[in-house]
């Protein structure tokens, strides 16, 4: 791709990983007028995209023969590194001059492994995480988190904003991963101090909704007690953000901060009581399920009625 | 006290405690017009008040002798204890018909035990914790939760209103103190994550004010990264909440759980850390020093310049 900017009619866009967070992001690319070419391991979840006008391909490498940027959002590290350095992977068929960008959460190492082995070969890679779950896909309300070169993130700007609403540049390859984790890291402990208080809640007779009132409004406030809290209380724990997806986003964050010797008590034990709700089998439901076990740990359940 | 509405002309106002929090919390009272009898056990911290037109008297028990609403705001729950029960307190002076209201954070079966003796004599008690600190007290901004009668609290409202923005009946005796822990509990955790993300975001290079901006605003957000974040990263660990009464109210905390068979590990771990940094000397600092107790377990400093 030539150094010119980013428009419908001049750049082809390829997009890798069509599921749950990746079908509606391609689908504002697509609205938007750009020639698309899609692949997915599967290909049925592909097929509405097709069917709106996607090129279907059937390699991430007959993607990047193709495309001028590539998207890719798939599940796990190990996926990433599939799509990027496998035989039939993005580098196997990428042009010079092309941008990949992952927008996987994945390892800030992989991300900058991907980006030296794009540039050997004349091309570029941004690492881009998203947060806002599949609502903020659907309404292209995303934060864009990216790490990579700052003028080629400037370059693509216009794609990401047909994706979310904040998209900021956060430093060199990696920095965008690094980012996200560092998301997962605050959320991962006020999750335990979200249900911590509303089990001690419940036990003592108070009635749920107005505690969360109570302490959502002020120095304790948190977007997961006055978003997820009411949840909880209605035991509602369909899934915003997967158990499972959150602990493999806690299991790279504490992989990688040990290669940096860096001990984060609390990560680690919220990452413990969320493999322990996986392993129950609610590795599906949402992050709010945490409720589930530290309710089993206590023999207890938060219900919403006060004693009074 | 007869049940006609509170008024300066006619209500008389007790005030036990004229620390940081009490002295301005007092001082809008008397700003009011009312007639204000006050007691501390250090004499000098109450003049300005005396000076304002408070009249000095030698102990709780002169205060609840001429007041028909008397307000306590002290340290510790053994000072609640005696302020109260004690041989010079509340209880042996409060007339008939008296509202005695405890705005000290300190222990829900205290509150109960005072309420109780309160109903024996013929006078009423309120547990009315709040959330705000220091400048939340100067400023009439508190948030107020309370315990006890309803209609008690309904009456004794205007003066609420004169230190709080929001007033809110939690339910029975106790159930201030509850909620408050519940806030208490829930920050608890929260801290953790916020030291733990910035920590992370050091380790990794990323400049620090960009990373609170990209994770406070979306579901990872909350009080704590948005305004004790910033702090941490100009290492102003001045106190807006002292970390030595953190520290007292996790203990309360925790010590209610295990009354009431309940396990918290969140709030377990992050009142160790406290602990840790309280026996370092800092126990005077702002709870945003815990960021000090992770460093040295590291052997490592936040610090806001980017790697890139």
């Amino acid at each position: 791709m030539s150094p010119e900017a980013i428009s419908p009619d001049r750049t082809k866009v390829g997009w890798i990983g069509t599921g749950v967070m990746g079908k509606p992001m391609c689908g504002h690319i697509l609205r938007a007028g750009y020639r698309v070419i899609v692949h997915n391991r599967t290909k049925a979840k592909a097929e509405e995209l097709i069917a709106r006008g996607a090129k279907w391909a059937g390699s991430p490498r007959e993607v990047a023969e193709e495309a001028d940027v590539i998207f890719t959002m798939v599940g796990y590290p190990e996926d990433v590194r599939e799509v990027y350095l496998g035989p039939n992977g993005i580098l196997a068929g990428a042009k010079e001059g092309s941008i990949m960008i992952d927008m996987s959460t994945s390892q800030p190492s992989l991300a900058a492994e991907i980006y030296s082995k794009a540039r050997a070969i004349g091309a570029h890679a941004l690492d881009a995480p998203v947060s806002g779950g599949d609502i903020g896909a659907k309404e292209a309300t995303l934060s864009i988190m990216i790490g990579g070169d700052r003028d080629i993130a400037e370059r693509v700007k216009p794609l990401f904003q047909l994706m979310g609403k904040s998209i900021r540049y956060m430093g060199p390859a990696g920095s965008g991963q690094s980012t996200k984790l560092c998301n997962q890291i605050l959320i991962a402990s006020t999750m335990i101090g979200v249900v911590e208080c509303l089990l001690y809640a419940h036990k003592s007779g108070l009635d749920l909704m107005d505690v969360i009132a109570a302490v959502g409004s002020g120095a304790a406030g948190c977007w997961s007690i006055n978003n997820l809290g009411p949840r909880i209380v209605r035991r509602d724990f369909d899934p915003g953000f997967m158990v499972e997806h959150f602990v493999k986003d806690m299991g790279i964050a504490l992989e990688e901060a040990r290669r940096m010797n860096l001990a984060l008590p609390g990560l680690a034990m919220a990452h413990q009581f969320y493999v322990a709700l996986k392993a129950k089998g609610k590795g599906r439901l949402g992050t709010q399920a945490l409720a589930l076990v530290l309710e089993e740990l206590n023999n207890a359940r938060i219900e919403g009625g006060p004693n009074r």
